[in-house]
């Protein structure tokens, strides 16, 4: 497998092409900001006492700084966003922005439960260096989030962002589906440039993409596990939190359907659905490494070595997120060694 | 009907006898505050530009006073508090503790996503005039919350709270039911001395009791519509939207049930089940009265007279959440005249 | 706790009154079958190669013909219909219709997906013995299945009957809830006469109730573990799995329920939940009680006596449905001893 | 576009070279049949009296011969299987197999509720001519189907088939998702070749393939909306609802995907999504084309021959599905001309 950095001329050569504007702000000309590529969800390391460790998370950004990404996300649902306090949400987008390799981009989730904090938080959120703001879907009163009040929010945020505006539908998280009709209305705002789904529905995600075609909305798929997939249908990239820990495979894998080699991409992300599984299904097995990592005695060089694996510095999860119990870590590792990657 | 000031003395003489702490503070010697009774979920009204209208909130509290609630609760789903920041959410509770009866409780919901800021709250809350607190299950991660991590969760919060704690369960709301083993669990510790339950499942609500009889953990229904049900099965009381505007109905519900009078109790609670499900669908609902009591022209004066209706003070939600369109307006109405209290 | 026999005449004198037609004809003239009180859903004994064993289920029939039932439901969920031919569905209808009690009513689970074979299964079962034909909600096209469709469904069946019809509701096994607005409507149908439901809602209970109350539509609980909830908002009734093995208790309950004896219902109602759902999970859990009653020696004379419990005759379920493993067997037992049953 | 027949000759060079045996009879020496292909489930014509209308059903196979279809599905979901009597699954086999050219598969759906008799109609169904029995999971008592219990049914089942047996998983109908454990664990078994899965979530489909590599077992996506994605992943075909009514058009897609031409497929399959879905939901929708086909002077000529569209003939469903209204056949229409079908 080549390096890590062989690859990015590659994906620029292939992606629409769109340059993005400096410091990523909406020029008002109708250039939308190209976000196609492969994004690591940060996770948010803590201390021992539970304080954010942002000494940590630029190492880790240092770390992740070596492969092909086309930026990061911060606080998405992997990175413990609704534990986090507005000012430390804050605090780790500027640090993040300050650790981070300049010619990358920035996603930032801003959402919250009402329209008005959601707009409050994009707009610092974009003082503080994001280039762009990823919002989830409000779902506390799921119940009457219709295609009417969701298109509501998104519009009253897209319209006061000085950035522009990912949409973020993660029904695991929040039990509801952005409705497609609500997608395709939003595509056609100036300032909402995509979407990223994490629902996992590639029948869906071929519709968004064939209903926006006229509006170059961009799709990105929220797990490694329907990369190819959503790859094939016509997304341009992924926030997978596989790529925190296999980031070089996450960024082969692009760059094979990127180039069209499609039976090579298929070997590849079929080896890597059982541990996207395992790392996606709670911040803790992103970040934690916990028995063979976050120790750094149990770390396998080789591994590290052999396959690029980025061991990143974890840490705890805030309460109520609980650490994973030894036979849940054991699971973890299987789902690696039995794929080849330990 | 009876005038609400009557049943007060009935109901005292028939609850469990419990008295309440001065201050209700937890007294540190295993006593518990009796919380039976009936209490209204309070809407938070807010200005055409969606600031808290603490006027309009007094005004509401001084209407409500009327009733024999045992109490009021802030910051239940009906209260809209996943659309307040942290000093909006403690104002609110300080205001309506000056406004309210000095011998009624004050419950206040002080649930937030992570374990640390539900604690801070609840600390917080209790300063301010809270006498108990309503906790919710933090959700966002329902795939991890576990009975271990919501048995950790609230053990946290109720070692550290100075007020009561009341589990707090809604999973239209929050996509989660907190499991009966957990329930059973947290029964046995002191400073958890109930639960309000919106799910509407009356085997689980008389699991429940049944399964804490020895501790003598007080269950609430969370909704007027299956308030019967669950006195049958040993409730002691219910939160219940309806209470904010047909709270002497409501209170007489609870007074033939706690009296056995069944037939009479059959025949109130069937009228109440079609205007329960009309105003516990969304806040707005429940606070606006638009067309027919927001606008003080459009109220039926003989209505409040003959059924002891309280015209709250609501205005709009704050968005994403919707007015109500005349549709739903209409329907609104029809689920009140159909069933005789318009 | 009084023997069986005690009771018929107290819940005679209580229910309705209305008299029942010879052979449970519907006469034409409007007056409608009374099925008020409880029913055992008789389990299908199978033999060890899988035959129905009719003398296993005669000998049940004298058994259960002790207890104070108003009839017996045959081929509900617990019966296993969906792995009989028609044929034996048939047979096991006629079978019953001798051997049981000449004054208890017959109530025979006829539905099947087509309307077509439904009028055929109600014609036929009616034919062999059936003094009410249940009829399950068809589910197979659950996403079609409207309102519309179902009304139209009911109303064909009910208009080719010569028995009465009663809905039959199992959102569980069928991913399909009888919407309430169609319960409404085939309500005013003359030889539509109530409904069985087993979804736990009481709200929707209390619902129908209220909504059919000029059409003496007969609402039956569905299962033991909300039966006194439902008997408090207006049921007249239960079909309970619960009841072939704790009969006497379960028309106890009734009768407390009947009499006004809230208090004590309570009591008995909460002890009978954990048992309740024990036996409904599953038809080998009410068929078999393989280790402590299949077994003869293994049987407990005691409990017999002093709990007046009755030791069907089981055996095995057809395949796919499994035995319980010797952990549920040992759960089951837990939840009886746990309540004072064993 | 090509005309149908050209393809063929490209698929069979394709696809992965297993010979069919003879008569489709599994050999005992461990060759499979090859099932890769595009399969149209076909629907089961009625008369204007809801009997089976033999002739009609001839008549399409005449026409859908004419593509380069790998066999035909008889009795999945869109066959109306569960409203057809025994003997007339049997009948639709038979003429099917008549019908049909010698040199396609016969896929037929032989599932029932129980064991005994899913392994009884497997049986006949071999005799009357079908190489193949698709074996829906049994679903009544989906609590209770645990992978243990759906092993031993598939066991079953497959040791006495005297031809392969497919997995068919089909959630949207029977609430009940076949676990993955389960069908690695089924695909060891000598009889089970394979699998149609149409609950579309690829990831899942991806995990199966790549979990049975050793086991040259087949999988099949049951729906065109997310055909490409899983060839994509390593699905060796599909069995398409929308086959029967643009057979040129999966066929092609097929074609596409087989030969890497994977900016062609991508455009393809975007095109198919709406109609798909249309046609997907019911089998009313797949059979009727009512008002533009099932009129043979509404249909239009120009796009038949344009575009190769089968004009079915479907006459209507067996109740309880319901006639399309209006609307939903105006809707079926533009989902087909807003992607320039007709």
């Amino acid at each position: 497998m080549l390096g890590p950095r062989v690859w990015s001329s590659v994906r620029q050569g292939l992606s629409r092409g769109l340059s993005r504007n400096v410091g990523g702000r909406a020029s008002g000309e109708g250039r939308k900001v190209d976000i196609a590529g492969i994004y690591p969800p940060l996770t948010t390391p803590f201390t021992a006492t539970s304080e954010v460790d942002y000494g940590k998370l630029e190492e880790n950004l240092q770390k992740l700084g070596a492969f092909p990404f086309k930026g990061f996300v911060v606080q998405g649902s992997n990175g413990e966003f609704p534990f986090l306090t507005s000012s430390e949400r804050l605090e780790v987008v500027s640090r993040v922005r300050q650790a981070m390799p300049k010619d990358k981009l920035l996603v930032a989730g801003s959402g919250c439960e009402s329209t008005q904090a959601t707009v409050e938080m994009t707009v610092s959120m974009a003082q503080v260096g994001a280039d762009v703001a990823m919002v989830l879907t409000p779902c506390y009163y799921r119940g009457r989030m219709s295609s009417a009040a969701l298109i509501h929010h998104y519009t009253k945020v897209a319209d006061l962002s000085p950035v522009p505006v990912v949409l973020y539908n993660v029904p695991a998280n929040t039990g509801l589906d952005l409705p497609v009709d609500a997608v395709v209305t939003l595509s056609q705002h100036p300032n909402i440039i995509g979407i990223k789904d994490s629902g996992g529905d590639v029948t869906r995600i071929g519709l968004m993409i064939h209903k926006t075609r006229r509006q170059d909305f961009q799709v990105l798929a929220g797990s490694a596990g329907f990369l190819l997939a959503s790859y094939a249908v016509g997304a341009v990239g992924g926030v997978c939190a596989l790529a925190n820990v296999l980031g070089a495979q996450v960024c082969q894998l692009e760059r094979l359907c990127l180039t069209g080699q499609w039976e090579d991409a298929q070997k590849l992300q079929l080896r890597l659905i059982e541990p996207n599984t395992a790392v996606s299904s709670q911040p803790m097995a992103a970040k934690g490494w916990p028995s063979f990592s976050g120790d750094p005695a149990l770390r396998d060089p080789g591994a590290e070595e052999s396959h690029g694996l980025a061991w990143l510095l974890g840490g705890p999860c805030r309460a109520p997120l609980q650490e994973l119990s030894p036979e849940e870590e054991e699971e973890l590792r299987l789902d690696f060694t039995n794929n080849g990657w330990l």
